[in-house]
């Protein structure tokens, strides 16, 4: 509700799908709120426009337990660039911690930032959440309907609700109530007076681990985040699964895990997880990110090959970095052992002190504030065959732009190979795409001939969809939701989202 | 909830009680936030720690009404710096805004600055509130026992709620409904999509008067917020009413005026408006706020004169700037006319560049402090009869500091005057003392010639109860609120505070 | 040369003639940071633009001596802010402070804000100036042309240009050598390594005392300044003379004294720090201000008196605050003396919340701009005839705005008394006047008359120059500089500014 | 002599050694602080600390020109976030601008930060310089006997007072007269009231390259900057060359050239520019920097090849991001093609969001600061035998910590690999490298196989200077300067530097 002027991150300028958040959580260390910290350093990719922390602390003196917290718009190290606010005022020894990804434009709610944090009859209550959830508007309704108050347009807000309307006394029992009744994708970081617990969803889309720090626990979005503390990963929250940490867990090591209702419905991991969002030095849904990305690579080489023209005159295969790098690997080891001479080159090199604002560039030096991000390297690229192995193209105009460098750069030939295939659906399940007819796959009706067109590319390949499938692990009676590749939605899906009536 | 390093206002070290807060609101202005960051900066002494502004626009394109937002610790001017906040996201015809005064002490709720916005059922609504209410504890564990939650430790959280569970359907109505269930203190603007509403409680403790600006209404604390927007006092609004201010009422100039259900109890008007908090320019319960005070001088003049040694030798009688300017002028000429050689001087000269932040001196210039505030002119108090003219002695630290200036000064006797009686209770409708025991009227059990002795000075004069009724307006059949110096509540009062059990 | 977007101080838009500044020394004490700030918080009304810090400290590692620096735009407080500055980085026992008004428009230069510190042959050293050089502008040509640089527009710069290329070898010889090059006004404290030096010009036109803190010395522009330190005042720097306090000193309590060639000059006091610069409770020019000031308004009672129509209707007198309100107290006593029934009252209300930055009203809001810094008290003003006494007029805009809202507020007659002559010539001294076209006496020809109809008032009376000189203190071979009444300049002046040709 | 509270961007305590500063100019461009502004946004690797834009508009109002300048400490888009600084402050057709990298420690000079502005008695005049002096004591101890003042400790502000004193009339001749006297590394932008000068020293230690966009000329360090303005490459700024850019220029396309006297000197390339300072997407001394640096990694792999012990499993070498990611592909496919069965892989994950603040982690913390830097890829790394590699090795301590999260990674063997010889001995020309004992090269005497041992590898190869010399570009009677890793300067150095005698 709040309207304020967003400096909006550059890197959410790009042409990419972005996800929702990263979270964290800690339980039983004497400097929770710092690993915090360093967590949500590591998850700095899943979120950049907002992140907070919560902590609880143990008041002796008062001998109540005391909420902590600190929240803002900006980068973590933006957010707690004032030493003092983590090492001096967000004491306890348990918190949560949020990066967010902000999917509103120009105005925000500066009351949407999580960790959410309330009081209810139970005590205190923070809540960090990665996902969406499907039927929150069909429950929000309701809520509204019973005179419930709604200080934020977030879905997560409702969890809040449920669980403080649940008829169950038991804390750990409200919260599974509440999350029992609500639909689509959360990875849950949940914090009590004296609890920490995590969540995640019977389907399963957003990861989340489980790892161990000392005698303290930790909770991730991603295993990056247990290296940066020199944590030790235990095991993934399994999807439906609540898992509990209290003073007993510390005690005894051991930590009580409770199931969701629909806990045993097939899950449905989220595929662009392995294709673009988890980091590579990440381990997620229980496998090692690197090995899956470079595998995509390889399968894409395999169906979509460059050859060279000239043995002497081998192809040129360039990354964007930094999201592509690892695949573009994968690809240029398995094209060249099916015979086209290629090899990996830096052709763009990437600015990584793009910071927050910048100066909106008169006419004509418009063109300047595409440069910022990307340059060529001229001489990898001139009068050659140049491949571009990217990871998703979504509304193209990126991809474009890579195309005009790289073409300007002097590249004879360009040939454009994606790591997935086409994007064709909106993801209601934590994934921001821009609206259906800004997808290029969209604009072209699915026809790859014409999107190479308008990307000006001499060839284009995608990945396909079995491809896809192929190259990820192969878990038992897992699955993969491929969702905004063919429309396959796990879940029924509210037919008009809360944004069109309710925006505030 | 929130913890974070506040940094105090330094007026808030003064030895003063403090109110809680001023409220403004604009309906059916072209400029309504600028009107109402000029009305707000008007009413800064009412609350200078956090300040903020809702508008409401209809937003023609979306074909619905939206609320922008923004509000943050500090001065309106801090809060407000940057110029397009208000010119250009503060879109909209009707506004409302608040100036804080918080009570807490290092730690406090970012989320409890008002107005408080929220969206329930019927739209958006937001509220600004100045005052107290007494039975907030109950139910807000009430209401927490039916499931709802809060984000703030605020009192006025529960309007809110009582507004979204109310069983009317008209908007109007249900806000009626709310009010009649809170006890205590309320001026209230409260904004909804398309209406301003004016509430005062039944009991009237604080101002609320209402003006207008060309065809606009404007509501304000005090009417000096209605001189700097040139607006022309038009009313107060009465204890137990209800004001709503909407297109028809724009239209038509007819205000629609309700009745909460107590309305008909004798009012009981903050005495304290007239002793210190209302500004001099004000015109508040009716009735100009500069020559009441100056009665005060008066009256105090007759009951504790003070009388020159020597005829040519006049009693020198100094202010204490700016607060009690207008009573000393008073006290002189009454106490001039009682045959007591005396003139008014300016003994004490008040720094007006003390900022927020200052440096916490070293040992040895610890003293200081306390004069970047006052220092004293010597020569106007050198081998004089002094008499300080004060409007209330709260902890009694900072009367002690300002005998001890004069006294170094080298004044011959030190007579203390204050305007009004000893400050020995508690205030439960939003006025914040310290506790009791601070209280140096408590410390010396009321015994005046103790609190002489603390003081340090040849008298001291407090004025009596009976002086202070007599001096203030007398109106039909109305009364004040005297609670604070006998301790006579006119309601029931919760016996412990929220805070004791629910202070996060 | 430094283009920057300056907020200007909103006092700074008042109409009134404005001083070059505050400076402030001290020598010998371990806290002289700390106490450098409170002294410059007390010179805070002499410049509130620009505010700076130097230190000297001996590194005893290193063996050498370190200056440590801070300045910036801004307010004392806002300067010095972060506390660690004063308190960890600016160490050493002694320091000199500046308070800096600047005369530039929109833009200024960063590189002005003193204390200006360089490095030259014989070491550190640093200055900081109150008044303005005469014949600044013929130096610098010669400097120029022997080919020095320059990295400020300030005249202050030369002077330590003429210390580094005096052929003296002796520090102190160096710079009594530089200023006796030097013409016009100053008082000035100056930081080397070892030593604290004070100076005034031989006719001595701004202030400059010598105060004792302990076994510190301390120097100031007022003795405001030693009053919130508790330094005790010595005695002022004499016309001329330039003292030196170092080691020996401190040791011996003797401090060297030395005499510029022309200290035996006739003295030239700026008369106008007895009518507005001065704080009311400063000696300066070895007097107290406070009665000076009060025999202003005694003086101008008796040539410009205002009668009461009727005796029980007294005639109001009105203080605009918070600059003329000791005269305006000897106005009423001397009136009222002379049968002239006649009250002191506060009719205008000042806001001190007026923070450094305003939003630009909206073309019908414009006027809420100057009623955010003065409202008046109605019932004071309404129907009555009321005086204004103001210290001075300079372009008369915000006399006119005064005078209309006491109209506006119901006066029946407004008689406006000034405590100074008309403004007529510009000052090259120090203080800071518009161009002689923008004075309203000017404007007017000087024509009281004229003025008067130009103000709108019934009547408006000038305190004469004989009266000036009449109610200032009267001293053996003193006398003041008039020269903006008269014209009558004590030295000869350049003919064309600096400015004209070298603004960068 | 400032001191202040400097915090040191994250980049600096990367164990490397650090260039001096880019520079940047324009002449004849409508927006020439904009494009400036992209310009130095581009040649940001050079400089993190600080950085400054200064432009020269002819005021026709005032009929004469107007310098307009903005630096601060920081990134450029730091120091330029207030979008208007750029777009309505820095007016003017012609600019010059700064990133700095500063040596100075916990305290540095604000006035340090460049581009230098003064006025002088040819007008006004500003400089930015990458490169070091090497006998600006001697000039400064002269200047200083004869009376000059300095405002900065840098070497740059000597070259200012020697154009300023040189007897020549016409600005030209000044400058160049100026350039005669000083000797080092100097590549140079400055701007006067109506020319744009360019400026190198004989040796031509830094680059600088000329180009043109339109009708404007620029001026960069490195071409990259000409890349992201759209400008065309003209040629290089000979050694000894100066150009000057004015009106004439602009309308002939015809440049003014010179030379300095000892122009006929032999070139002395900094060949580090080649190893690491330089962005591989530029092009310097008339080479493009990819190839070279392809070409290091090629002959360090021939000079120390690592082999795989087994042909099924491929020794994996890995980039230490982004500055080695060029010379690693270099490495991996010469080591191939001599029969060494390796592959290059992503085996260090950077973090780009390292922000300017970092907590102070706590004691059992600590190594996450490292980590926020950099991750390893488990599973890349995991039982494989290892080469790492860097493109120099300064003191050590990255490379220990980077093989340490290397060997925590579960590799089985860790082979380093530096593409620059070891570096012994201190830079006089513009390179930052710590003190000679704190480079590991020293506290090892040289020992190679110590310095193995201390970083903990099974083997360690630097690359020789005979292998480096062969792999950059052999240019007639150019060469290049390798004091730092023999010893032989091509200049007489001044025996101790001023800092150890005039630290302030």
């Amino acid at each position: 509700m709040t309207s304020y002027l967003l400096q909006k991150h550059p890197y959410s300028t790009l042409d990419k799908p972005r996800d929702h958040c990263g979270v964290f959580g800690i339980y039983g260390h004497p400097h929770a709120a710092q690993i915090t910290y360093y967590g949500l350093h590591a998850l700095q990719h899943r979120g950049q426009e907002g992140s907070g922390i919560v902590t609880s602390e143990f008041d002796q003196k008062a001998g109540k337990y005391r909420f902590h917290v600190h929240k803002d718009f900006g980068l973590v190290n933006d957010v707690f660039k004032d030493d003092t606010i983590v090492t001096d005022l967000l004491r306890g020894q348990a918190a949560i911690g949020h990066n967010r990804y902000s999917t509103a434009g120009a105005s925000d709610n500066r009351h949407n930032i999580q960790p959410l944090v309330v009081n209810y009859r139970n005590g205190n209550i923070a809540i960090s959440h990665n996902g969406n959830l499907t039927n929150f508007r069909n429950i929000r309704k309701c809520l509204q309907e019973e005179g419930t108050i709604f200080q934020t347009t977030s879905d997560t807000e409702i969890i809040l609700h449920l669980i403080a309307r649940s008829r169950e006394t038991d804390q750990v029992r409200q919260i599974i109530d509440a999350l029992n009744q609500v639909q689509g994708a959360f990875s849950l970081t949940i914090l009590t007076n004296d609890k920490l617990i995590a969540a995640r969803d019977p389907h399963g889309w957003r990861p989340l681990a489980v790892g161990k720090l000392g005698k303290a626990f930790v909770i991730a979005s991603e295993t990056c985040a247990f290296d940066i503390i020199d944590a030790t990963y235990l095991a993934d929250v399994e999807p439906g699964e609540v898992l509990v940490f209290d003073r007993g867990a510390l005690d005894t090591s051991e930590i009580k895990s409770y199931h969701l209702k629909k806990s045993n419905e097939k899950p449905h991991y989220c595929i662009f997880e392995y294709i673009y969002f988890s980091r590579p030095d990440s381990r997620i849904f229980g496998e090692n990110v690197d090995p899956v990305r470079r595998k995509l690579g390889k399968t894409l080489a395999r169906e979509h090959p460059v050859k060279s023209d000239d043995p002497g005159d081998r192809v040129v295969v360039i990354n964007v970095p930094d999201s592509s790098n690892t695949a573009t690997i994968g690809f240029v080891s398995e094209n060249d052992k099916l015979g086209n001479d290629s090899k990996y080159e830096i052709g763009l090199i990437r600015s990584h002190y793009v910071g927050r604002t910048f100066i909106q560039p008169a006419q004509d030096v418009r063109e300047m504030k595409v440069k910022t991000k990307f340059n060529t390297v001229k001489n990898v690229l001139k009068g050659k065959k140049v491949v571009i192995v990217d990871d998703s193209i979504v509304r193209g105009t990126t991809s474009k732009q890579l195309v005009k460098l790289v073409r300007d750069a002097g590249a004879k030939e360009i040939h454009f190979r994606v790591t997935s295939p086409p994007i064709r659906f909106p993801c209601h399940y934590g994934m921001d795409f821009p609206s259906s007819n800004e997808l290029i796959a969209n604009r072209c009706n699915g026809d790859v001939e014409k999107i190479r067109q308008e990307l000006g590319v001499e060839s284009l390949g995608y990945l396909s969809l079995e491809g896809l499938l192929e190259s990820v692990p192969h878990l038992n009676d897992q699955s993969y939701c491929t969702a905004c590749f063919n429309g396959d939605y796990p879940t029924s899906i509210e037919t008009h989202g809360i944004k069109e009536e309710y925006e505030v």
